[in-house]
């Protein structure tokens, strides 16, 4: 008598049942009216949720290959860019300039911390602006549950000609991302998310200074090249120029719906409410976030794993006990924090479920707390 | 009171029941037993339906994507390769090839016409065996309806350094193709055609000379990079490397057993009987192939719209009135041509419901012929 797991996960992420009832459909074609109805809402609504007046696009993708698509539509060879990396996917952006030959210098936060800021502003300033062609930067941090202000990134590049290239992977959605009004160059994000669809997309929306930046790149490029993608939404050349994963996009179409019916502010403030009172439960049980609270995820929460526990064996007692999935941490990380996404398609009760079977989990393994205290704290934060 | 559209199309196919049942699961995760099942079941099954003896990569991808990652991770900017075209397709690869800097020979033939292997073999004796690094080449030109030799191109590379890289898209699992055995050296497919899965899967695999020829190339690649994959496959890695297509997999997984239980020789056999009744059909109302018969593809029918028809108009009515989607021609073939596909999960009787419709179609714009002749004709091979 086994329930669906519970993805407490930071991707994939819950699919909503209206979601799930749209996958199941008969394949239609996608040179047709009825896909180009599919074609205009996504293209509509992405806008939206993307908070910008240009086309956003959509690639058969993994996250890591819009990544690339920046990178390879953005840049050429040799040029300078910045990577700023609190973790994993930060590293990852940094690896994927450095394969394609960017010139890449290098910021690194010790994992859990936030990017400061000032940092940035005195590698530009050092540098000149005209050194620096491009920012690359992780608005939240899935492996650390670290979230950047890239807003105030955003003031330092939003007036001059460095691109600041955000990746929104695990954010977009979720938390508040101002692409146009903060002056963001290049946002990329996939479909598995806060977006609530299932993988296998990836998004890319540039500013006006970005389309430019385009016309400069002479790195080879052809499934990523962005110019097919503009030539398809102008109405020049086919749209989208080869076969989209139309399923998929269909999914995503219904999953963007719910988004605005919800309403976009309302969709962040969820999730906020969902982060505060995940770290309300954490800290009722003696337990410590891995970041400091003001740079705590709202998408994800990493909390540190309590001396003498063996944290493996919680995190397993969840999956096989008790059928909830919540994840430990990547590469240097690994067997020091566990995380607990709430992300997407997720409600105070998922939250609750998932604090008592912690509970139940984190008892059995000999550490000692107060019965149902994370309940109690978790419950409160959520009545607010 | 509508049907579902019954898709007599190059790709995207029809689904089967049960490939639609498995894409509306709730989504599970990709780091999981569960998952691992479904890659074990992939991996092992699409060994046998490229008949190779080593691993097939999984993308997350278009078709497009796949034929690219063949070209970053096989070729280095300025070899030269020899392009063979026989349509839309196949000058694809060679647009691909040329992005990334590769010197393309182009041997180049009438739409309609299959490669001609001598022409080849002239091309490779002329250049020297040293100078080409490899064959660019379409197993079946969708745009066209031609199947090329590709066990007689093999031949002249096999026992030599030239690697043959075949886009089998819309053909693997539909049309013979023996990987290993014939020689062949790359063979990149989709799962949106005779694989029976939509969208947004790719797949490659390798001889052991291919993957040799991987450890040469200085394109730079990431998101494409084999070698990523192959880590991933002999557990040096994370298998697949980046998130996957979750549920495309899973149907992909489905269709594939699909394909096993009606046994591969039976699905190609059934896809010769579906083309040869449907040429039957076109020939018994007097119409003419675009092919000559011989190199007519098992996988679609390209037909020449008769002589003073508005082809675009026999489409539309079978599209709007009979729920019913072939296509036109694409490109310099727009308008004169018409084309009908029998790949993937298709049978008999789809076929003769769309020539009762293309009867009903062609008869409305002022064709003449003896009314029922076709379903005749069909039927009478669909008996063989």
């Amino acid at each position: 008598m086994e329930n669906e797991k519970l993805l407490m996960t930071p991707g994939p992420t819950m699919l909503p049942p209206s979601v799930l009832e749209v996958m199941r459909r008969q394949i239609i074609h996608h040179r047709t009216k009825e896909f180009e109805e599919t074609l205009n809402s996504l293209a509509n609504n992405l806008k939206t949720i993307f908070q910008t007046k240009n086309s956003v696009m959509t690639f058969a993708s993994s996250g890591t290959g819009v990544m690339e698509s920046a990178i390879v539509n953005l840049f050429s060879p040799g040029d300078k860019v910045l990577s700023v990396s609190i973790g994993n996917f930060g590293d990852r952006f940094a690896q994927i300039a450095e394969a394609f030959q960017l010139d890449v210098v290098k910021l690194k936060y010790e994992w859990g911390q936030a990017a400061k800021v000032s940092d940035i502003k005195d590698i530009l300033q050092k540098a000149g602006s005209e050194n620096i062609k491009g920012i690359l930067i992780t608005h939240n941090e899935t492996s650390t549950g670290v979230t950047n202000d890239i807003k105030a990134v955003a003031e330092l590049t939003k007036n001059t000609d460095i691109l600041l290239v955000v990746d929104a992977i695990s954010s977009l959605g979720g938390l508040e991302l101002k692409m146009d009004e903060w002056g963001i160059d290049c946002v990329v994000t996939g479909s598995q998310k806060a977006l609530m669809a299932p993988p296998g997309l990836g998004f890319s929306a540039l500013s006006d200074k970005a389309w430019a930046a385009c016309d400069k790149s002479t790195m080879p490029k052809f499934y990523w090249d962005y110019k097919k993608y503009k030539k398809g939404l102008d109405g020049t050349g086919e749209n989208p120029p080869f076969t989209p994963a139309i399923t998929t996009m269909q999914a995503q179409a219904v999953a963007l719906k719910l988004i605005l019916e919800e309403g976009i502010e309302n969709v962040y403030g969820r999730h906020k409410k969902l982060a505060l009172a995940t770290q309300a439960g954490i800290q009722s049980l003696g337990l410590e976030l891995l970041a400091n609270q003001e740079n705590s995820s709202y998408i994800i929460t990493a909390v540190k794993a309590p001396n003498g526990i063996d944290i493996s064996k919680v995190i397993k007692t969840l999956n096989q006990k008790f059928n909830i999935m919540i994840t430990g941490g990547q590469k240097e990380l690994k067997g020091k924090i566990f995380r607990i996404g709430h992300c997407g398609f997720v409600s105070g009760p998922d939250l609750i479920k998932t604090f008592s079977a912690l509970e139940m989990a984190l008892s059995q393994e000999g550490y000692i707390f107060e019965s149902g205290i994370s309940l109690k704290a978790v419950q409160n934060q959520l009545k607010n």
